[in-house]
């Protein structure tokens, strides 16, 4: 177990790494090359202007010279916290204001507990002897002289702890539902106040059954018309257009190489750039790199040409899946939430997502494939969870020297000395597992994407939770429960219900000190270097010496990236986890925490005002699954600290703690009943106020027009561009993570032609491809 | 343990009953006397008609006299199944014909298992010889040596139990889609060729919040017709009668003791009957009966009046809770399935339950208070059904002769006398059971009513899933799991979950014998005891000797009753758990089910047909709960046999069992999501094709006028007859089983005004009594 002093060496490394961090960070930002990697949230919104390469001759507009603004290097703080939070909802969106809500959250709620508990529980703890008295058996750090561990057994003081608990329960629930009050609040004046969207008209209807007698455009229109008679009026249906994506992906990756190459020329006319034809370029015959990459691109925009008319001519390309369009708010809200048909398997209706936050190449996938898919990942998911802890243990087990020593004898000189024991155990543990977690995101979110969900929100809400179990499994239960942790499973099962709160109870106060180093590794230190952008950094320069050639190239280059709430939620839901479980069975452990809160609030504040710009808005949607973890944060502490007062054998105290797991669950299913609804459903009075405001406030919009190309696959309005003439570097069909494809930031000329509900009379044919690189129907 | 010998004496005994029972019934009902009482359904149809008391004279109206009728004493069974379903239907409506299609399904499954489990089981356990030699360990009956305990440990035989199990899993499933199908398809085809009905068009509103400025009826009238425009026709508020209908229910008791004691006056001219004024007529002041009733009754009626004219003035009266209609049943459907305001806990909508369905009591309960009393029934109910244990595990254990005999010697002589012994082993602890179990379902309805269920439907569905847990606990598990059983409760939590099958799998194969000797009590004699009606031939003998007067009198008397799907639920899914759990253990029982099953669809086809009079009238709404009872006991049943497999040290062909609740799991998704919405939400698509045959073969109707008083609170028409003059015994308030009151039986004099949704003028202000017994807006 580590001491009191491997903790401050620990300390030391990690506020000097952060300390390191911060100040690379100031120098950084400060040049101006480095401007758009800093502060790309501004050039987005068109705030910023950066100059184009050809004003690289003036080294000022390279190189901050100005010295002062070195010295205030933590500067960037004040600056964060000074926006307030409207303008930061407007600036960023909700979702962004929200996020940062959930770090003052976790400061609000921890903040007056640690007082609470150095004020109350810590002297308490300190001025018994329990540990002293029994030195012979349990090992003892100065840490644990604080912490509840330092009680003798059955001793009274347990009064204290158990009325803590009771505060400390009251309290979370209170700043709980305080927040969840006032999320609710902001997410309806949000959509209150929200300009005219596509997905306020739209419901996305999947499980359109096949007809005989006519297409599915025509049976949508169909079906709409009768039984919605009022208010439906015009539909978007859905093309399989992935391998079109696909090919589109595969020109833009040559395109790149094309640019690489005419930039290469360009810089040394001397010389034409030559590739090898093979794989990767690196055998084959080699040819003139530009005219290979031209005469690929020409290929491929064949391909692609080609594809396109298959995909919108071929009738069997249409998925039976439509966007529908309602005349107003109410009627696709009414829509979304009823059941259409008789079979409550088909015609089944949900508010569509925005635009940009649509997942198209799932869109694709039959609905009876989604649950076959579901069980699947589940049962994947379940064993990366259960069988990934085996190469997490090991390193884990690294951190008790003192069995290495006994089986590796001849370590034993290097180990013993003070500062490399100190440092294997300090620091080792945390940054192992932090190595192990870097690349655990990206196979989770793509589990995510094999169930099937057809949001990009969602895909990062389910993929945050997955996240989340592997976290509290492989870090928190595998930290505490030492040992082959998929044997702990079994362990699990071969143990009675009453037992486990024992088990728990046992282990949990013993673990204290390691998570204090976890959290200034993965907390601090993580903070610092999120902030730092070394890799979109590298990524930006290399870009913008290898393939910017016009500025929109370089707009392109910046990847501003978005919070990432997959990864994120998971990471603070486990500091919540932590600090709720720690609180009263070693308060030494909050502070740590606050700094965390504190730390994460103002940078990641300075990070979604000047960089993150989100790839799309649900309106802080999220909030449910932020509410629910905590609460189960909390029954699990109360479940811990049941076992812990009974390893205490304080029989008198014990059982007032059972009525806390209850008084939490009720407090759970008010909350929901009472808040939940608000981030799910779409309130009709709502709707109506918007729709009366709308029809009072522009008497004459041609909703039918706003609507039209809304709900296009991004991949047709990258052609169209193509076919214009002004052909980039753009979204990529399955990572729209990097460029967001936003509706206005593209042309409104009509690819697919709406099927229109007005005129029924037009739409009683299969669509045929024009000319004119329009839809038109005959 | 029971032996072959003693089930043999409990079977003899349980038959004979059963025969006994059958001919008294066939005795009973051929009597013309007591024609209402087998046969009044056909009564309340107006398709018989009784004689009156006049009529007496005449012998043979009494007693039948025609002996040849008398030799088809069972010919009543093949009456029963000659109805075709699609007759049944519209004769006793859909509930109860899916509620006899229950048994059927028990016959449809246990039958073609009862035959391959005797074709392939009982073979292949009869042919080892693990009891034999074993015989010193456990005390076995021959029933064991067919049934699985008489395999050998690790036999390769367990592969037949363990394919036989899948098979079993199979075609379970099979016939319960196939049935939840069927059901569906059922009740779609009666929702769409029912006649139009008030709750077609009608939404229940509850939680309208309170208004400073304006009255709740003028609230409720802003708020749609805002929000659904279109579709708002009217709506009528709720008033708490509660005190008025106490009021009107004391009149009726003493109005049953004004008509003993005409009747008695006239037939005995000579003496004017007395009765004493205190309680009960036990003691005080001895004064003339029909004077002082007479008194009574106009008291009662003045109290009612003031009463009725407080409720309809009062603005406090008035529950924030509506029955909003609207024009269509398209808007009606709209409105129950959307959330209407922004606060999720306000504006709640559900569709209307039938006028007949609704349990007014509960409508004046606040909706907080709703959360609040279902916690303290899910506690109460909790404690009911683990404390009630002790009185059930004590008669249990007399059936224990060994252990009475060991403690008190003296008893031996009398015990040991083998009639004695098989009929005390045999016969009492079914009866005991039963016994027990006859006051529950009163208790359960009760707390079901405090838990707030505004409609009967609901409160007998909910009632049913309280007694069938009740019975899961206190019979299957109290029976198989002997000693103290809240002991077995704390053992439970003392158990790893590893365990809980192995402990199943030791106990439930040696209750087999005991659950047969159950079967033959409580279902066999059970059902003929319920054919029998003698509680209701009783009473109406006893009524019609001492109340009725007029016909009306003597319609009122029959009280045909329900089905009660409240207890018999319960009962049949015990069945179904009970077969299931054992159809591979011990086939043996499989023949006692099957008869149970099918004497109970006939007995209760006959009920259906000429007794009963079902409240209301719910389209089937059960069935879900039905289903997944099953597919429970179908979990269970793996579980067991995991565990029995595990006992028989089957290592290798166990972990093939484990599939098997994952796949039921799956398939109880599918269900899920396939069927239950079919009886949960009513499609647009449905409602849209009803409206537009409406407006197709009804272009006139006016279907305000059809709603006006369909939500009136029965008690307001009581007193609506009463004032008309014919005031008799009608429905009590909270006793709607006895008589329903239906909307069609009563006249359409208008008591409560409808608030009109045409004409907005005619609503803004407080209901005011008008002399004219009807209610005006000023």
């Amino acid at each position: 177990m580590a001491t009191l002093q491997d903790l401050g060496v620990s300390a030391a490394i990690n506020i000097s790494i952060t300390f390191l961090f911060l100040i690379g960070f100031a120098f950084l930002k400060l040049q101006p090359v480095n401007d758009r990697v800093y502060y790309p949230k501004w050039y987005i919104k068109g705030l910023r202007k950066g100059g184009t390469k050809g004003d690289r001759r003036s080294l000022d507009k390279l190189v901050n010279l100005d010295y002062k603004q070195y010295l205030y290097f933590l500067d960037w703080m004040r600056e964060a916290l000074r926006m307030p939070e409207s303008e930061l909802i407007e600036h960023a969106g909700l979702d962004s204001a929200v996020y940062l809500r959930i770090y003052l959250l976790g400061l609000k709620i921890f903040l007056p507990l640690m007082i609470l508990g150095f004020a109350v529980l810590v002297p308490v703890n300190v001025t018994d002897n329990y540990l002293v008295s029994s030195a012979s058996q349990v090992i003892s750090t100065n840490i644990d002289k604080i912490s509840m561990a330092n009680v003798k057994n059955g001793s009274q003081r347990l009064w204290v702890h158990l009325s803590m608990t009771y505060v400390f329960t009251a309290w979370t629930c209170f700043m709980l539902y305080i927040e969840y009050k006032t999320v609710a609040g902001m997410r309806f004046r949000f959509l209150a106040t929200e300009h005219r969207r596509p997905d306020q008209f739209t419901v996305l209807v999947r499980q359109i059954p096949p007809d005989p007698d006519e297409s599915i455009s025509l049976h949508v229109e169909h079906f709409f018309r009768v039984n919605h008679p009022d208010y439906y009026l015009s539909h978007q249906v859905v093309y399989n257009a992935n391998k079109l994506a696909k090919i589109v992906k595969k020109r833009e990756a040559v395109q790149n190489w094309l640019d690489y190459s005419q930039l290469k020329y360009a810089r040394n006319p001397s010389v034409r750039p030559t590739r090898r034809k093979g794989f990767c370029g690196l055998w084959g015959e080699t040819v003139d790199a530009i005219d290979y990459h031209t005469a690929q691109i020409d290929q491929l925009t064949k391909e692609a040409a080609a594809e396109r008319e298959r995909v919108l001519g071929d009738e069997k390309a249409i998925m039976p899946v439509a966007f529908v369009s309602f005349r107003r708010r109410w009627g696709a809200a009414v829509c979304a939430q009823t059941q259409q048909s008789k079979n409550p398997t088909l015609w089944l209706t949900e508010w569509a997502p925005e635009p940009r936050d649509v997942y198209w190449y799932n869109l694709a996938i039959p609905y009876v494939e989604l649950t076959i898919r579901k069980l699947l990942i589940t049962g994947a998911v379940f064993a990366l969870i259960f069988f990934f802890i085996i190469p997490v243990t090991f390193v884990q087990s690294l951190a008790n020297l003192d069995g290495i020593e006994k089986k590796a004898k001849f370590l034993k000189p290097i180990i013993e000395r003070h500062f490399i024991k100190s440092f294997l155990q300090g620091f080792l543990p945390g940054l192992a597992l932090k190595l192990f977690l870097h690349f655990l995101p990206v196979i989770l979110m793509i589990m995510s994407k094999i169930e099937g969900h057809v949001c990009l929100s969602m895909l990062e809400r389910v993929t945050a939770v997955k996240y989340y179990y592997f976290m509290v499994v492989n870090v928190f239960f595998a930290s505490v429960l030492t040992g082959a942790a998929f044997e702990q499973l079994n362990a699990f099962f071969h143990q009675a219900a009453s037992q486990i709160p024992k088990t728990l109870g046992d282990a949990i106060p013993m673990k204290a000190t390691f998570f204090i180093t976890f959290i200034m590794v993965d907390g601090w230190s993580g903070i610092a270097g999120d902030i730092l952008r070394l890799k979109p950094l590298i990524i930006y320069h290399l870009k913008n010496m290898f393939l910017v050639k016009t500025e929109k190239d370089r707009e392109n280059a910046m990847s501003p990236g978005s919070a990432g709430f997959d990864t994120v939620f998971p990471q603070v839901l486990l500091y919540f986890l932590l600090g709720t479980v720690y609180a009263i069975i070693t308060p030494f452990i909050l502070p740590f925490i606050i700094i965390y809160f504190g730390f994460a609030y103002v940078s990641y504040r300075h990070q979604v005002i000047n960089v993150y710009d989100p790839e799309y808005e649900s309106g802080a949607a999220f909030w449910p699954q932020i509410h629910n973890r905590i609460i189960a944060s909390l029954i699990f502490e109360q479940i811990t600290l049941l076992g812990v007062f009974s390893s205490k054998k304080a029989a008198d105290s014990t059982p007032f703690l059972i009525g806390l797991p209850v008084l939490t669950i009720a407090f759970h299913i008010y909350c929901r009943n009472r808040f939940e609804p608000a981030f799910v459903k779409y309130p009709l009075e709502e709707a109506m106020a918007k729709d009366t405001l709308d029809k009072a406030t522009h008497p004459d919009l041609n909703i039918k027009r706003f609507l039209q190309n809304a709900y296009m696959h991004p991949v047709f309005k990258i052609e169209e561009d193509d076919e214009e003439g002004n052909y980039a570097l753009d979204a990529p069909e399955d990572e729209p993570a990097l460029v967001p494809t936003k509706p206005h930031s593209h042309g409104n000329t009509p690819v697919v032609s709406v099927h229109e509900g007005d005129s029924p009379a037009s739409a009683h044919g299969s669509p045929t491809y024009a000319s004119s690189g329009s839809l038109i129907h005959h």
